[in-house]
């Protein structure tokens, strides 16, 4: 490559987000790549010329170890929808001026499904106007919703936390016996995707018994029938504990949570959710009389990289290396995915397919894996996601806390 | 000592709890005495005679390295109020009869102000009718609200949990950026001892700027003082976090949490927290127009064992041992307590104290460590609260996810 690279991150932060940027940085130096520029707050930020020089964090090998252990983008994010092209084409001029000006010859992205649509854009205009430019895709999203690759960067880490915060709760829940049952509901992300809510399944083992029960958005949910399970749990367990996703729905598709308040809208037209274990608590508490409790792990399920899995950690640096092979290679309009090979031994590779067919497509918990009485995972999700949470980075502890890379301001 | 001795926990669980159970065991087996039991559910269980053998689990050395990486109360707890002795002598008795039944000298209890008030009543009335059993209490409780002991085992643990959460909390709100500031309201457990939201600062170092504020119990909360603090850091700040004890409560003494709802409470008279997040982000939405969001941390506070701090652990075990060793010295209707000789390098020995002085009664965060307006704490908290989270102990993971000891049912 003889021309600078850049690379952003964009959407939600997950706890393996920095790995990527750190696995592209590390992959272009080793290609002789001059400036490997970050963008701050991804393209929104790049569209004002804002961006950083990362050999000022990550010339010293000590620099990749720890920004591999800092959660959140280090290079701050963003959620900008890049405007259609017709009638938006300075917006699009712009942001190959800009490229122009620092000599940059190929974009990485880190994102989920709505940042994938900017490398598609970009991709697109690049190739009608003629410019040579390239862009390729690096995927991140605790979500685990994109399709074709076969599981993203950062789902690993967040199932990892949620099984073990899960196991914990059970734990602790069980501490006052069969005299005091209380019964927990614990809400997890997943908008649409009942991915990370699945990983509380994960829980379970030798030692735990797991959840009692899991409700995805993928099963349309029947407040009757959830009662029903809770009395029934109730009635000869000592302790309830409830894996609710957020995102749960009635069969008309009204959101739990949205019942009885008004819910606020991002800029990608998504419902900003929460609420869903504590309405569902209040109405256990009132037709049961049961002490109950809600629990939301709310941004800690992406941002608690002091427990993320190793395997993602890798793998997440690995797509961003790839990335960089990619666009070495000539490529563009391109996401790099996860190519499974075998899950006992796990084995994993990476490939490359055109971002026209993930942008904008979201990938569901498959139907084969969830149990019949559709509350809860089968040993179909055992099998794909234990993999994904094994390992430890053991964090960098300073005065007790885990030390993070910080971007100066 | 001659005859056996038993073990139980009470209350809340702490991460820490079984440390203590670990290092009662482990001191009486050094001292040759025949049974370690445990009390299944505390003094509760022990009425109905509920008793385990602990040498089933740790006398197998892993034993005590897995049950120190345990969180919850590994022999179940309880909440129970002894009841006043006049009219209850056969409640009494009845503990006496079950000493004697399985020739149990010396009785030990893992518990906060509540439990205390058990061993006082034991030895009380052991003292009266001139029982020879003995009483020690292991003090243990997340609050840090016991008296006269400089610090309680379990707050190092929750508080090593409160600021690590903390940090990537604030790095998370942080990765949007100016554009799209996001007012985050921490709620940390505390009824009426701020000791753990106090722990938020902890999070702050020269990688993270720690909370904004931080609203404890000791001060009066004022809405509109609150506000006004809100709205000067929006207005200077990309990222607004806010640390705020469940007990925040008016200058007339009414809950935060409690305004425009019923509220529940338990066996001790304790009013059931949780909201105070939840309804001050929505004030703050309403008044500034500002994306929200609020955190509980909830039960992981007292349960997150993962990522215990070692020197609590470490001190959870010597409270236990120690608690042996006074018993063994003949003392009775003692609690164990932490005894500080030094803050930089930080040293600390146990002593014993009269556990007259101990049950029933509240320690605060006291006012010379609360910042002037109210809103922060000083380097006094810091010396003394950074010591208690130093040092980690790696869990033992299978399957990618922390392994705990089981108690069979």
């Amino acid at each position: 490559m003889k021309g600078n690279i850049v690379v952003g991150q964009s959407g939600g932060p997950t706890a393996v987000i920095n790995s990527s940027v750190a696995g592209v940085y590390a992959q272009a130096k080793k290609l002789g790549v001059k400036k490997v520029y970050g963008m701050v707050h991804g393209i929104e930020g790049f569209l004002e010329d804002k961006l950083c020089d990362l050999d000022e964090y990550l010339a010293d090998p000590t620099g990749i170890e720890r920004l591999k252990r800092t959660p959140s983008a280090f290079l701050g994010s963003c959620r900008f929808k890049m405007p259609k092209i017709e009638g938006h084409e300075d917006v699009y001029e712009k942001v190959f001026e800009i490229m122009e000006k620092h000599d940059i010859e190929c974009l990485f992205y880190c994102g989920g499904n709505d940042s994938m649509d900017t490398v598609k854009m970009l991709s697109d205009y690049a190739k009608e106007h003629g410019k040579e430019q390239r862009f390729v895709g690096v995927p991140k999203t605790i979500d685990n919703d994109l399709p074709i690759t076969d599981h993203c960067p950062g789902y690993g880490s967040a199932a990892k936390y949620i099984a073990t915060s899960m196991k914990e709760i059970i734990r602790d829940n069980e501490s006052f016996g069969a005299k005091k049952p209380t019964v927990c509901i614990v809400e997890i992300m997943g908008r649409n995707a009942g991915w990370l809510t699945a990983a509380a399944a994960l829980s379970k083992d030798a030692d735990c018994c797991g959840p009692d029960a899991i409700f995805l958005p993928e099963v349309d949910f029947d407040i009757e029938k959830f009662m029903d399970k809770v009395r029934e749990l109730a009635a000869t367990k000592s302790s309830v504990v409830i894996a609710v996703s957020e995102g749960v729905h009635d069969a008309n598709g009204t959101y739990i949570c949205e019942m009885g308040r008004e819910v606020a809208v991002d800029a990608f037209g998504h419902k900003q959710m929460s609420g869903t274990a504590a309405m569902l608590a209040e109405k256990v508490a009132a037709a049961t009389g049961l002490k109950t409790r809600a629990i939301e792990f709310s941004t800690l399920q992406r941002a608690a990289t002091h427990i993320a899995s190793l395997t993602d950690i890798n793998e997440a640096f690995q797509v961003g290396a790839d990335a960089v092979k990619a666009a070495e290679a000539g490529q563009t309009a391109m996401m790099i995915t996860l190519e499974r090979n075998g899950d006992d031994p796990y084995q994993c590779g990476t490939g490359a397919q055109d971002i026209h067919y993930i942008a904008n497509v979201e990938r569901k918990v498959p139907e084969e894996w969830i149990t019949e009485d559709g509350m809860g995972l089968n040993e179909g999700y055992e099998a794909y996601a234990r993999p994904l949470i094994m390992g430890e980075l053991l964090p960098l502890y300073v005065n007790g806390v885990p030390s993070h890379l910080v971007r100066k301001k």
